[in-house]
């Protein structure tokens, strides 16, 4: 018989109350997720994969609305660095966000109307809070590895730091333990600017037309983030859109004016701005250091996990500083830890594009005692 | 008899019609400017400054409607690096402004009503062009210098291409012979940001509500560019607004969100945000090389005009291999220049701040032949 708790386009409603760092409660919580592969007989062969800000659950599957391959099929997969032929692989969509899990546009059962705004506001260790219930209901007690890039790099240490004894092994790519003043002040941008856009109305537009326009700028100055220089340069350039000549106009002259518009409008299809208000809010708060009276070292010391991390030299959103950073206090903390510094064109994407290297080292570390 | 072209608040009609790079010209132009000093008897001792994107023309006397002293009062005055004891110093607000130069919110006189988007779209030579019919109407045939930073920088350099004969010496601070792609992206969220906001009605708000909101979401986004990760983590880090805990909520909780929110909303008192649009796409246009077959040199072969280029450490806006690209095509026109990075952990800002090495390399630089 299947156990229907395994497969694509799972949801679990995980109803025993959820306690978060704000003070306040959830008394339930929908989990959206999928896993890939089966889990073995004493339920020892779990990777979790965390997402990104914008990611999502279908990490080696479609995405249902843009009908996209998944967002890591690249490496995860039969055969591929992350073997779903030998392990379960799982992946959640994060509390607060708007793929099927819990979030402002979910239906507040008190009210039966969205929550909006009165969500209450999470932190990256409620998110790993809620994906520990939903480990629970699946019946695994612990990880061989979690893994994850960007935000999904920040879950994995969270839970490093917050269920060590769940976690064999957590694999940290172009992430950061804490959220610097410039990552904050680029969040805030985007915040800024979905509430500046009328749509928005406090957060209570579920049933009229979302802040789309605010959305788009809110994505692509983050977007530009996501990218170097260098990057920008090799692909775009100043390069015009028409062959030609200027249009001495307010067009999409450039190539890359073109590219981020896209990018801009394209997200405002997929994503609820709210939930990307609490989600880089989360990101914000971040600051594993803090929550362990300033020491990161502290978060860590007298853990038996395995730590990996991945930095990229051109990514100057988590600069190779943030992961050095964590890396010196893993060492302070006596736990096992390799570090690698990749180089790469792309800044922070490169975690999501082609990187064989990337690729290696991820196969090598998850295969250690494997 | 006191000369009335000379002087604080002066604004000059100039009525031959000027000929812009897009093909269209304008029959009349109104250029307001300030003059510190006393021009001399052969009109040799003039400076001219060249103001940044939202710069002014008040560089050494007070901003009329923010009471804020001049923006670079530090380096211009009396007995001061830019020494007006010894020179005339010219500041003009560029075409395409809002502080009483012609741009887009200036009246048609073919309509009686705000040009906006019908105001032609212009490049930084049309305001170099601008500043030169200045020039005219005050007698002065050849500046003794031309100095700026960041877009005054991009102008300085522009006035050396346009108008070799007329330009002794040029002084590029913390600027760029073209705008790269990472550098039109900013600027094109910050043009999106303002056309998303439903008050900007395509540019035909002079008569309602500005854009404001969009506004400020525009240049919250370009002053993170203004900023280095390293300042603003020194100057706020992850401090709270309040001094003991996070609100859980969305106002600014963060000094860094404050901050930037009071950067947006103030700039919106004092500056238009069709100009913005005008002034950004005249950056982004800015490639001297493409004027010249893709040779930075070509621009500046024969030269006679002195260069002196000065770049900071932190400022990733226009990093210094920007001002190292233009110090390598002057060295292969033949056209004598110095050049030389500052330390600085205030990121492109850095000019109109405090810098000690910046001013003694300034009056040097201005001393030579003096």
């Amino acid at each position: 018989m299947t156990d229907t708790r395994f497969g694509l386009n799972r949801q679990a409603r995980l109803t025993g109350s959820l306690m978060l760092d704000g003070g306040a409660s959830l008394p339930e919580v929908e989990i959206a997720y999928e896993t890939y592969g089966v889990l073995d007989a004493d339920a020892s062969n779990a990777i979790l994969i965390c997402h990104a800000l914008t990611g999502d659950q279908h990490v080696a599957s479609p995405h249902p609305r843009t009908g996209k391959p998944g967002w890591w099929q690249r490496v995860v997969g039969p055969g591929k660095p992350i073997d779903t032929d030998t392990h379960l692989v799982i992946c959640a969509n994060v509390l607060g966000s708007c793929m099927g899990s819990s979030g402002p546009a979910s239906l507040d059962p008190a009210t039966g109307r969205p929550f909006a705004m009165r969500f209450p506001v999470i932190t990256i260790r409620d998110m790993v809070r809620a994906q520990a219930a939903l480990l629970d209901h699946l019946g695994i007690q612990r990880l061989k590895a979690v893994v994850g890039g960007s935000m999904g790099g920040m879950q994995a240490l969270q839970w490093a730091a917050t269920y060590p004894d769940r976690v064999a092994a957590a694999l940290v790519i172009a992430s950061s333990a804490r959220h610097s003043a410039q990552n904050i002040a680029f969040h805030e941008v985007g915040r800024q600017a979905i509430m500046a856009d009328p749509n928005w109305r406090g957060g209570e537009y579920y049933d009229a037309a979302p802040p789309a326009a605010g959305l788009a700028v809110a994505r692509m100055a983050a977007h530009i983030t996501y990218l170097s220089e260098a990057g920008l340069t090799e692909k775009f350039g100043r390069r015009l859109q028409a062959r030609d000549a200027k249009s001495f106009g307010f067009d999409a002259d450039f190539q890359v004016e073109s590219y981020l518009r896209h990018q801009g409008i394209s997200f405002t299809d997929r994503f609820d701005a709210n939930s990307y208000l609490y989600i880089t809010r989360a990101m914000d708060y971040l600051d594993i250091a803090e929550e362990h009276g300033g020491s990161l070292a502290a978060a860590f010391r007298g853990t038996s996990t395995r730590f990996c991390l991945i930095s990229f030299d051109s990514d100057w959103l988590y600069p190779t500083a943030e992961s050095r950073a964590i890396v010196h206090a893993l060492n302070a903390a006596g736990a096992p830890v390799s570090f690698v510094e990749l180089s790469s064109p792309f800044g922070h994407d490169a975690f999501l594009l082609e990187q064989p290297e990337m690729d290696r080292v991820i196969a090598g570390f998850l295969g250690v005692g494997a």
